[in-house]
C-alpha cells in the first residue's frame, strides 16, 4: 500500500506554470498580478451526495476540477490555481493514478496550476479550492442585476440531470443521448472564456450549479428584484431531443443542476453584443426573461400568455426543496 | 432544518477586515499586499481519523482552523485569510454554531478573515484551506537545512500525543496534568509569532502535525541531508510531568504529532538570538540536536554518548509506520 506521501509525490505533484512552488512544502508560493484582485472558491463533493461512489475515477476528478473552476468564470475571473484535499477509504493506486489525470486534465484544459493538497484517510471526499484573477473591481457578483435587464443562460442545460435520471434508472437513453447527458454530467465545461468576455458586460452572474431556477433566486435576492421567464425562448430543444419528452425538458433546464451553466443578466443594448458572442464562442446565449422589480419574485409567462408565479426549486445538500 | 444556504448565512459569514467581498457570491475577493508572496495549504480532517465524532464542535472548530493556520507558520507567512468546507450527516444548528463558533475564534485570535466555505450532507469532514502573506522570497522551506546547522523545537511537544492517549483509554491522566494535555490536543496554538520572527533565521522549517521523527524526515529528505539528535537535550519535562513516565514521555515527544510545534534549523551563531526570542514571546525554543551530511539519516545520542540509527516514526495516514 502506498504511503500518503507517496501517493502525494507519484500522483499531486504536477509541472506548474506560473507558481513559484507547487506541491511538496507545508504550502505553495504564488504571486498574483499587479492590479488583480484574487478570486477564492473552495467546493466539496462527496461520494453518495454529488457522486454515485463507482464512478469513474478519471471523470470525477475532471468534475471536480469544473464544479472549482466553474466558480471563477461565474465571477469573471481567469481560474489560475487550484488544490485538492482529498479523503479516501483505501489507497488504491490505479484508482488515484486515473483521478488526479481527469483533475489534472481539466487544470491544463483551463490553464490552471495544479499546486497542492491533502490526502487522508475516510470516506470519500473531494475539496478543491481555486484561485483566480480579476482585475481590481471588474468582478462579475450576483448583485448587480437592474429590473429591466435581459436574463440569458448559456448552453444546453437540463442534458446532466437527464444524465443522472438515466443513471438512477428512471431514464432509458441510447445512442448519442446517452452519450451527450453522461458527457455534460461528468465532463461539464466550465465557461471560463464566457465569464471573461462578460466583464463589463453582464450586470450580475453566477454559474448553475444546484438547478437554474435556485440559483437564480440566489441572483434575486442579493440584487432584491424578481425575474420574468418566458417558457417559450427556454432553450429546452436539446435537453427535448434527448429524451423526448417536452415537459421533462423543461423540468430538467429549470431545476436540474450539473449543468455549470452561467446565468447572467444584462441591459438590453447588449443583446446583439451576446449574439455575436455566442458566434464567436460557439456556445449557445439564450435571453430567457426580463428582471423585474419585484424582489424575490419569480413568474413564469406561458406561450399563451398567461402567468404564474412559481417556486424556485434548486437542490439543497440540507433543505427541503423550497 | 435548516437549509445549506441558512446555514452559510447563519453560521459563516462573519465580519471581515482585509477582504473586498466575504461570503455570499461564487467567490471571495481579496488582494494581497504589494511585494508579497501568497502561500496556500489545505488540510483536511476527517472524522474518525483525526478526531473522535463526538469531539466537542467548539474545539473541533479550534482545531480545524489551527492546523490550516500552522502551516502558515511553517514557512514564516502571516496568515491573512481562510475558508472552511464542510460535510455533516445532518445538520444540527447547535453543533453547527458550536463549530463556527470555535473556527472564528481561532481565525480572529492570528488576525485572519474566514471568507467563504461550502457545505453539504455527507460524513462528517472539515477542509481548511488557508492564505498568508511573506515578502517575496522570505518563505522558510523545507529545504533549506545545512550541516552544521541546529535543530530546534518549539514549545512542549507530546503533551496532544498523552491527551490523544488518555481519550483512548490507555493513560490515566487527572487535574492539572489531564487538562494540560487535552489543551494541547484540543486547542492547539499555531506558531505564528515564532514564524514570523524565524524570517532570515532558521534555514528550514515545518510544523510537527505528524510526530517529530517522522516530519524532521521531511527536512532532511528536502535539504538531502542527516539529523543528529542529542536525547539528553529533548524537552521532555513536561510531558515526563504530566505522565509520570520518562519513556513514554520520550515517545509522545519524539513519535506524537498535533502539537503544531515548529520544527527548524538555524546556524550556530543565531543561538543567542534564539534564546532571547525564546524569552520575548515566553516560549520554549529548545535545541536538540545538530543537521549533519548522512542524507536521510537519523541518528539519536543517547546521555551515555552511545548513538544509534532510528528509523522516523511518523503518523502516515496510508501507510504502515516506516
Amino acid at each position: 500500500m502506498s504511503s500518503e506521501f507517496d501517493l502525494i509525490r507519484q500522483h499531486f505533484s504536477r509541472d506548474v506554470h506560473h507558481t513559484d512552488l507547487g506541491v511538496g512544502d507545508d504550502g505553495a508560493l504564488l504571486r498574483a498580478r499587479a492590479g488583480m484582485q484574487l478570486v477564492v472558491s473552495t467546493d466539496m463533493l462527496v461520494a453518495g451526495t454529488h457522486f454515485f461512489p463507482d464512478t469513474d475515477p478519471e471523470a470525477l476528478g475532471w468534475k471536480t476540477a469544473a464544479a472549482n473552476i466553474s466558480d471563477m468564470a461565474a465571477m469573471a475571473a481567469e481560474p489560475r490555481w487550484i488544490t485538492l484535499a482529498l479523503s479516501l477509504p483505501s489507497s488504491d493506486d490505479k484508482w488515484v493514478s486515473a483521478l488526479a489525470r481527469g483533475f489534472a486534465s481539466c487544470c491544463e484544459s483551463f490553464g490552471v496550476d495544479w499546486i497542492g493538497g491533502d490526502t487522508t484517510r475516510g470516506p470519500l471526499n473531494l475539496c478543491g479550492t481555486v484561485f483566480g484573477e480579476v482585475p481590481h473591481g471588474q468582478a462579475i457578483l450576483r448583485s448587480g442585476a437592474r429590473p429591466g435587464d435581459d436574463l440569458w443562460i448559456s448552453g444546453t442545460p437540463g442534458l446532466a440531470a437527464l444524465g443522472l435520471q438515466h443513471l438512477l434508472g428512471k431514464l432509458p437513453l441510447t445512442g448519442e443521448a446517452r452519450t451527450a447527458c453522461l458527457a455534460a454530467l461528468h465532463r461539464p465545461q466550465p465557461r471560463v472564456a464566457l465569464g471573461l468576455a462578460l466583464r463589463g458586460v453582464a450586470t450580475a452572474m453566477l454559474d448553475v450549479s444546484d438547478g437554474l431556477l435556485g440559483d437564480l433566486a440566489h441572483i434575486l435576492e442579493q440584487s432584491n428584484c424578481g425575474a420574468l421567464i418566458d417558457d417559450a425562448l427556454l432553450p429546452v430543444g436539446p435537453a427535448c431531443l434527448a429524451c423526448g419528452n417536452a415537459e421533462l425538458a423543461r423540468q430538467a433546464l429549470l431545476g436540474g443542476g450539473d449543468d455549470y451553466e452561467l446565468l447572467f443578466a444584462s441591459s438590453l443594448p447588449q443583446r446583439q453584443h451576446l449574439l455575436n458572442l455566442s458566434q464567436q464562442l460557439s456556445l449557445p446565449l439564450t435571453r430567457i426573461g426580463t428582471i423585474t422589480d419585484a424582489p424575490h419574485t419569480i413568474v413564469m409567462q406561458a406561450a399563451d400568455g398567461s402567468r404564474r408565479w412559481i417556486a424556485p426549486r434548486g437542490f439543497d445538500h440540507f433543505g427541503e426543496n423550497v
